[in-house]
């Protein structure tokens, strides 16, 4: 019996047009799926009825990777490729496997053999790059930042030394700790270093600007509450 | 007046359709822009071509950011869009930004306070990621590997030392040293190191594997003059 495939696909960041940020043919692929694998079923559902009014979710199977689902169950989710199924992998937001719990499917999916695809889709680490004007040859994701205020400044000032190597530096946190962190960045990067804020990427809101600190200290910019990507870079 | 925008556009990575690769909205734009700034003139007409076989190349003004260009040269080339005109950013493949000239144009619209808006398409880095199993939540793009032996072994190993720390490695080499990368890696990395390569991405031979070390030795594998990307995790 041939093996089933999984696909890593991409879903909308909230407030674009699928047709805005996935490609025809993967949106076509997805509406042919019946299993999926994923962060947030609720999430999903909404997502697939927003691409097609008639999709047969009671026909679909949903699993989804959450805090209760022990390690041996995601042996269980990946059933249905072994056995030929075309199987769907979705994150929260955006491209699976990057930050979210999608990567543990992907490694039981390698060592079982199943292939594995990636579909192209919206990713904000990607998107902010873009647009930032930095170094793209040598670059590192980050994550989140550390909570506490010692150990986030720490970890500003250290990817500031990387970003002077030539390493474009990008990171993010979460939207109500995104003044805190403003305020940290002004306060203890040099004026020189430059700094690119990346907000409400691919929604109508959308502003990607690239200054130094120095001059963003000069202008307001209210960042509480949205979705924000970070990059340091020169 | 307004001032104008600068489009971050994608392109087709060579053997996909542009429907596989590209959101229908982004393609929609690319078809009304007139201005480009590209890494290579012929590639980007052949795509302009293919997604529009009537596109008004003769009335459209192209400038091509080659080794002959001047920087006060890029000056110009950002020009259209102060005046107010649309105007789009192109790689040679896959999202411009990343790994080619098109940041110097960004930066210099960051400077001159133009609107940079960075648009979905496909990116070898993040699809190897997406399909590697490895940890997406730190990651770093390292670029092309230093072309001397040496070098370049020490390269990969401090690279293996990052990822046992939970770093996530990728990088790449020009095809035709794929093999001696790969010979590389066999004979220096630790047996237990989780290494994925990821070949010719989105096209018809696309194949992504992730094993240890231990097991690529066991198998030969012909990367020879291929687009591969490396990735090295845990």
């Amino acid at each position: 019996m041939a093996k089933g495939k999984i696909y890593m696909m991409p879903m909308t960041m909230g407030a674009e047009n699928a047709e805005q940020v996935i490609p025809t043919e993967v949106l076509e692929r997805i509406k042919n799926i019946r299993f999926f694998i994923v962060e947030n079923v609720k999430t999903t559902r909404r997502f697939l009825r927003s691409i097609d009014k008639t999709f047969p979710i009671d026909d679909s199977t949903f699993f989804e990777i959450n805090k209760r689902v022990q390690p041996e169950q995601l042996y269980e989710f990946v059933q249905p490729a072994v056995k030929g199924e075309e199987v769907a992998v979705f994150s929260e937001t955006g491209c699976p496997g990057i930050a979210d719990p999608g990567s543990e499917i992907v490694k039981i999916a390698h060592q079982k053999g199943i292939q594995v695809v990636p579909h192209v889709g919206p990713s904000s680490i990607l998107l902010g790059l873009m647009a930032s004007g930095f170094n793209g040859q040598h670059f590192t994701f980050n994550g989140y930042l550390p909570k506490e205020r010692k150990d986030r400044i720490q970890k500003l000032k250290s990817m500031e030394r990387n970003a002077y190597n030539g390493e474009t530096q990008i990171f993010m946190d979460t939207p109500y700790r995104n003044m805190n962190v403003m305020e940290d960045l002004l306060q203890n990067l040099k004026e020189s270093t430059q700094l690119c804020i990346a907000a409400n990427i691919t929604t109508d809101k959308e502003s990607i600007k690239t200054k130094s600190i120095a001059d963003w200290k000069k202008s307001k910019t209210n960042l509480d509450k949205i979705p924000v990507m970070f990059l340091i870079g020169c």
